[in-house]
């Protein structure tokens, strides 16, 4: 996610934006929307620019020819083959670049990206929900799923879903997000015997194209999902890091693990999260609700009260919702 | 608390608030602040001006007195004494009155003695720390019991703190709320056997007198205690109700059961307090951490959580407390 804005003499001339992947990057937008006045103009732009020949020609290219005079930038690039070399070719076509203005948040506008860049795993998020007395519920606050609610805008900012299978068959109507023009993440599950899944019922083509199964050779995912045409992968065990493993071929930088429906299911891959030093982010919502100690998901109450690894939060803050109480921290 | 202000052609003339029980009303403070400047003014006062001679003279006639044009009140009096006669006494001298402008606001400010006064019974508040995976923690985030910290704020907003015995024993130093000129609130106690109140320290005359302690006749509190002069008040059978019962008697609007220290102690009166109805409120802080689930509490943990009543939680909504995560809501 890539902004950038084109000032000169003080006014705004040029806005622009990188929409997805495989389309011209925000400075190419924002050069086109400033036209001549680029020309002695400051370009802003929330990451380094780009100085490889990928899909589109290298921004650093663009911008030279624009004639921009000064470059600030809000960070580098941890791509290795941008890492400042693209303000390295900047600053040799005499533009005046400066680095690192407002950096933590363009960080976390990437922080996805960045880990995936830095680590080669994709960046993994806990999503639950606490009552006040501290159960998790298998509830999500009114609204939260519909255009700005933060669920409809965590399913966005995701690449793929980590579910329960009772919420793929009961709920998959409300596992999309509502954000206009959103991408959808890939909702994966797994099976166990003997799988819910084979109660899934009818799915659209689009539906089944989203969807998809970890099983190994024991499991019976049932023939109701072979039917659907809904793809299934038979690992040798299935484990957090073979889910994030086959994400990560995927080119996928992000993924949701959702403690919803049927917790049983996510109880182990809940432990791997954290034992396995897997988690980099929680988003934790507060109902406004004292109970909750139903019997269903008691070995998920143990599970995420006895994971006890002492492990400090950082920045954990409150995420403006429309009077929801949404918390996110950093593992 | 109350306040009042008064304006004359759309500027500030007097403000005055009423400091504490025996002294003058915020009417009083305010008008003699305005001076001539009165006449033909407005007040806005958050809670309808008093009629009867109590300690001071009615703020009724003192209104009408400096020939105040128009009263506008935040909420009538809860208080039988008052209620309502205050602005009819207002009205029958020929003033315009106003009422509930901005009611729940001025509601809130005084949501313990409004309690109070409906239902003969103090406000109950229970405050606890929680980890963000749910488990109750015997711990305060940094600073908040300095001046201007959430926890400094409830000791002084409360009438009595309810707290455990090893909580007195260790930490009695900073169960003072450090507001400036805060009363500080009488701490209550219970003893058990054997009691570790027996190791209570050797305490100023201060501290002593504002230390209250229950116990029953099997209970030893210890020598300790009584050379000290604390006062030991022994009950039938140490509950809640019991606890609340005295408090009433003292007069006191608003208690604080606090879950910290040595959680066994609380047991009981946290159950009470659920499945009695006893309670009014909660306020919550959530700590950074990912943790908490030592054995030391584990009775506390399993009573916060099974003590499901599918109660709903009013009003959930974060204090605004430097960089804390506190929620606070109404039951």
């Amino acid at each position: 996610m890539v902004g950038c804005v084109i000032v000169k003499d003080g006014k705004i001339v040029g806005e622009g934006f990188h929409p997805k992947a495989g389309q011209p990057h925000g400075e190419v937008f924002a050069l086109r929307d400033a036209g001549d006045l680029a020309e002695n103009a400051t370009a802003y732009v929330s990451l380094e620019p780009c100085n490889h020949y990928g899909r589109t020609p290298p921004c650093t290219e663009a911008l030279i020819k624009a004639k921009i005079k000064k470059v600030v930038v809000g960070m580098v690039d941890p791509n290795p083959i941008v890492a400042s070399k693209g303000l390295d070719k900047l600053r040799d076509a005499g533009i005046n670049v400066t680095v690192g203005v407002e950096e933590e948040l363009c960080k976390r506008l990437n922080e996805a990206y960045i880990h995936q860049m830095l680590t080669g795993k994709p960046f993994l998020t806990l999503r639950y929900s606490l009552s006040v007395n501290g159960n998790v519920l298998d509830q999500l606050g009114e609204g939260v799923t519909e255009a700005g609610g933060y669920y409809s805008q965590l399913l966005q900012e995701h690449d793929a879903v980590i579910l329960s299978p009772t919420l793929l068959i009961d709920k998959l109507s409300i596992l999309a997000s509502q954000e206009p023009g959103a991408k959808q993440p890939l909702l994966i599950t797994t099976a166990r015997n003997p799988s819910p899944l084979t109660r899934i019922p009818a799915l659209s083509t689009e539906e089944t194209a989203n969807v998809i199964i970890f099983t190994d050779k024991e499991m019976d995912v049932g023939e109701r999902t072979a039917q659907q045409g809904i793809e299934t992968v038979v690992l040798d065990q299935i484990n957090l890091n073979a889910i994030l493993e086959y994400c990560k071929r995927q080119g996928f930088c992000s993924v949701l693990l959702d403690l919803r429906g049927n917790f049983g299911d996510l109880e182990e891959l809940l432990k791997q999260s954290i034992e396995q030093n897997l988690l980099q982010k929680i988003v934790m919502e507060i109902l406004p609700i004292w109970g909750g100690s139903d019997s269903d998901n008691e070995n998920l109450q143990v599970a995420i009260k006895s994971l006890d690894r002492g492990l400090k939060v950082k920045n954990l803050q409150p995420i403006i919702s429309d009077k929801k109480i949404v918390l996110e921290g950093y593992l």
